[in-house]
């Protein structure tokens, strides 16, 4: 069977290209996969690692003849690299991205894509809190979804293929429109990142618990956050930039929700939060039913190593 | 070599009771272990698992003759309990609860605990999502911090026996003021959990996205969240009522830092995102090594069964 590309190209080659590469390897959908990276100590990672066939600094020899281009790097870089992948692009070739904000990308790339090139961006929702060429493993995307978001009149072959490609990357598809893809990845993603991000600091930051204290004690709920604030800085600054309104106004119904459990604690008000508190078990129970979450508890997480007794 | 104690006497069999049982059965740590549930489901459901050699709905017969006794129910009912098993209690006992606030905890059971017995408070800072007889497991406590908050004056031996305990039971073991205590849960345990339940819930009421893609598209990071909100509704209504001022003292910085969030993503100020995002790894790494989390991606977690492809 002829392989589903004859060649990939991944601009970036993170957490993200890396493990697009060992998935593409895996399922062998690529006869030829480049990759770029701009830092020389990044591509000497990618190279020890051995998951591309071909890896430059420049972009003119990883887009050139490839079949498939996808733009694998914070999503601030994205209408730069568009511009400067133009020239090299191949007639019929599909442009794609895997950035976790849609419409900025369509804004910023969207406009140097030359005509007879198809551009359809996709987010797949999976990723770990580790980055760089060594975090990726083939197994990232199965069973996650990936979300396409092409334009208004972006070729269905073209569509069709990206989705047929995510599949054989062990993804489930879905095809939605740009700003709803951006509001939904608010609640879901961004505004859980940034009050993770946002906690771990507060606790940072305190006088009177210490620092040590803090690390200690983080089992009680704490170290969750903190897995969550470990997450690339570099890739979820572009995306609270990028995503702004919809950041802003997810953030104000959260806000909102937060003020008035804190008035019932304030006020002893028990049935108000005991009532909050029952609902959200339920979806718990419907994430774990759903297949994106495992139901042994703690996560199942591997025991860390206990220190030494005192 | 004899038991640490002839008789340990368990007021609630539910993860924390039922993962002592088991963890003292491991360690032969006491000659005979009694619970009592309040409920004839929870008794029953004990009575399945096995890890008590007798069960109650009844107080007196649990406490009777117990050398410890450990409270481990929502702290809500601990000052009603100290009074109802007070006139069981042997004299020379010792009475501790595995509570996740303390000061309350002394100013509700404190009083009740008779003359000749001694009252040493304590938290286990160990758990799982999961509540109930069946959700406990002897590995429970490994590794994980144990903190006892006796009162002025309490009797040093009893402390120390408590500690060698706590420390068989396989926990590390520290010793400081409840008022402290409570100070440093509220921002690694209690807040943590607030904005967790919080978010769930917002997410759940939005209109304009559905509940359906808040499940499918919860692995970009809310289903961490959803984790902690599904922990016991009875036991953390009573936390937030009972460790109210350090909890809205925490919550007060939270918000403040919050807003200066959400105005740097208001204004594009991407330095002092960056900034932020790059001072919360280090929390990170230093959890890890001091085995408080898995350094493992995702915690290492059980990766799900994927549902099938569209």
């Amino acid at each position: 069977m002829a392989a589903m590309f004859e060649k990939v190209a991944l601009i970036g080659v993170g957490l993200i290209g890396s493990s697009m590469a060992h998935a593409i390897k895996r399922g062998k959908l690529a006869s030829h996969v480049s990759g770029y990276a701009r830092r020389a100590e990044t591509l000497e990672k990618a190279r020890k690692v051995g998951f591309a066939d071909s890896l430059y600094d420049t972009l003119e020899p990883v887009v050139k003849d490839a079949d498939l281009v996808v733009l694998a790097t914070p999503v601030g870089t994205y209408g730069e690299l568009a511009k400067d992948i133009a020239p090299y692009l191949k007639k019929g070739a599909i442009v794609s991205d895997v950035g976790s904000v849609k419409s900025a990308v369509i804004r910023d790339a969207g406009p140097h894509i030359p005509a007879g090139v198809h551009f359809v961006p996709a987010h797949p929702i999976a990723g770990t809190e580790q980055s760089g060429p060594e975090a990726g493993f083939a197994e990232l995307f199965d069973g996650r979804w990936c979300i396409l978001t092409p334009p208004a009149g972006t070729d269905a072959a073209a569509i069709e293929k990206l989705k047929s490609f995510w599949q054989a990357l062990g993804s489930q598809v879905d095809v939605m429109d740009a700003h709803h893809h951006d509001l939904v990845l608010a609640i879901t993603s961004h505004v859980p990142h940034l009050i993770a991000y946002n906690i771990v600091g507060t606790a940072a930051d305190l006088e009177t618990v210490t620092q040590s204290e803090v690390i200690k004690y983080s089992a009680g709920g704490f170290r969750d956050f903190t897995r969550i604030a470990a997450s690339d800085p570099t890739m979820w600054r572009d995306v609270f930039l990028n995503n702004r309104e919809a950041v802003l106004e997810m953030l104000t119904r959260f806000n909102e929700d937060l003020s008035a459990l804190q008035r019932a604690i304030r006020w002893g008000d028990g049935d108000a939060l005991f009532n909050l508190f029952t609902r959200t078990r339920a979806i718990r129970r419907s994430i774990i039913s759903a297949g994106q979450d495992s139901a042994a508890p703690n996560f199942g997480r591997i025991p860390p190593k206990p220190e030494k007794n005192q």
